[in-house]
């Protein structure tokens, strides 16, 4: 086999389970090869890999060393991907009335949102998270694909306790968007105690539901390492939660005018 | 730029976007190379991909010609997956009364149903869908990951209408799971009429929420183009609809024994 096809085959390998260990040895005996060249080879793949600057392989990982893909998304293409995030925000057609914005498509768009997802996994992928939590149901593509990245198990917490996630735990909290108590029910199955949670959503306005995850995760010991959102409103600038990272903000929602306003999160990094 | 490095980068690029067409000019123009040497490239990426039998570049796409990489899963994969799938499901202490097995651990492991996925984006990859559309929630990381393969579109199919979906259809229909009628609704903003929907989901008994997705996408005259379920039941015989991909049958659950009889489906292909 020839070092352009094993380094070919060791991109599509590494860099389809991102952040997934794989030992030396594994590409040693794949390839039928020894640990020198597979040493090379990894080199190699670095080299192709910095040409799109979308992550990299690192090494020396576990306690008899492996390698694996780390996902990234360059500066300038989250500066980009930030100005097509807030020209499709800004389009009045999708204003719903009564503050709400239609946003299904963007949400439900699998190359738009794996790119939202890359932004944070590099932002999270040193927070500890041992799990992905959303609620259901907007962000969960979103999350889902931001635990692809990270290589964690996803939790989804749903609104109502189902029959087919066994005994659950509920929670009530305050939605400001709904203006109404809400409910969010989780399995006791869902998570082993004493973990910490990466929080996932595609909207935030006050923090109501983002508050409520924290709480119910916390009914198992858990605790949060970061919470990412995709949109995050503007107001009220006094949110239930302290912590969290927006991709961009969204500004008032101007129904007479047909305009929204909508802003790039520029402190994300 | 070496061969290496070039052959590297396209097999990221390509991969990571799966489905998705890129003209040879686009790799011209990215690496400042002649036609000739991308085609050759292409050919390199070939031999590199062939190894792991996980998809392969197709060229020639569109009218100006293009490339393409195509997800695949291999006979053997295939089985093996089939396997592990069976033994996971056939855990007794998934068994939560009333003929239910909880299996979210299942379904929200961004691996294991990156493998599902696999194998549904083969299945499917000709059959001319349009979009892949799901019914909430169980099923939305999976249905997530075949749109990605597929690089289609992802309809989500509500519980309740919500004011998020701006004006919706709703319909009402019989679950023969839950034993009761129940009911989805769906934004009219989600999908353009006289498409082709690749119904994905995580489970199915009788086939009461694949022919509610079937009536309610119908509302907008289109037509399903196939239904991919990672779990269907052996009983009741006879679905509510006709056509349908498992991965593997759900046999009797025997609580007084603990034994749940699961098995691959040796048809799927």
């Amino acid at each position: 086999m020839k070092r352009t096809e094993r380094v070919g085959a060791m991109i599509q390998i590494l860099t389809g389970s991102p952040s997934k260990t794989y030992s030396l040895q594994y590409f040693c005996d794949l390839f039928g090869a020894a640990k020198s060249s597979i040493s090379e080879d990894i080199r190699a793949c670095n080299n192709a890999l910095s040409f799109m600057d979308r992550g990299r392989l690192e090494t020396g990982i576990g306690a008899k060393g492996g390698v694996r893909f780390v996902p990234h998304i360059s500066d300038n293409e989250l500066v980009q991907l930030q100005k097509e995030f807030c020209e499709k925000l800004s389009d009045p057609s999708r204003m719903l009335g009564g503050n709400f914005l239609y946003t299904s498509d963007i949400f439900f768009d699998p190359e738009f949102i794996s790119r939202i997802a890359l932004v944070f996994a590099r932002k999270f992928r040193n927070c500890g998270a041992d799990y992905v939590a959303t609620v259901e149901t907007k962000g969960i593509p979103l999350a889902s694909d931001v635990a692809r990245l990270l290589n964690l198990p996803l939790v989804i917490i749903r609104r109502e306790a189902k029959v087919s996630e066994g005994s659950t735990v509920s929670i009530n909290y305050f939605s400001g968007s709904y203006d109404r108590i809400q409910r969010m029910s989780m399995s006791k199955r869902a998570i082993c105690p004493d973990t910490k949670a990466l929080i996932i959503d595609d909207f935030m306005r006050g923090g109501g539901s983002i508050s409520g995850i924290t709480e119910i995760v916390g009914e198992f010991n858990s605790t949060v390492a970061g919470v990412g959102v995709a949109i995050a409103g503007v107001t009220p600038k006094k949110k239930k939660i302290d912590n969290y990272t927006s991709i961009v903000f969204l500004g008032e929602i101007d129904e007479e005018n047909k305009k929204i306003s909508v802003l790039p999160n520029n402190d994300i990094f």
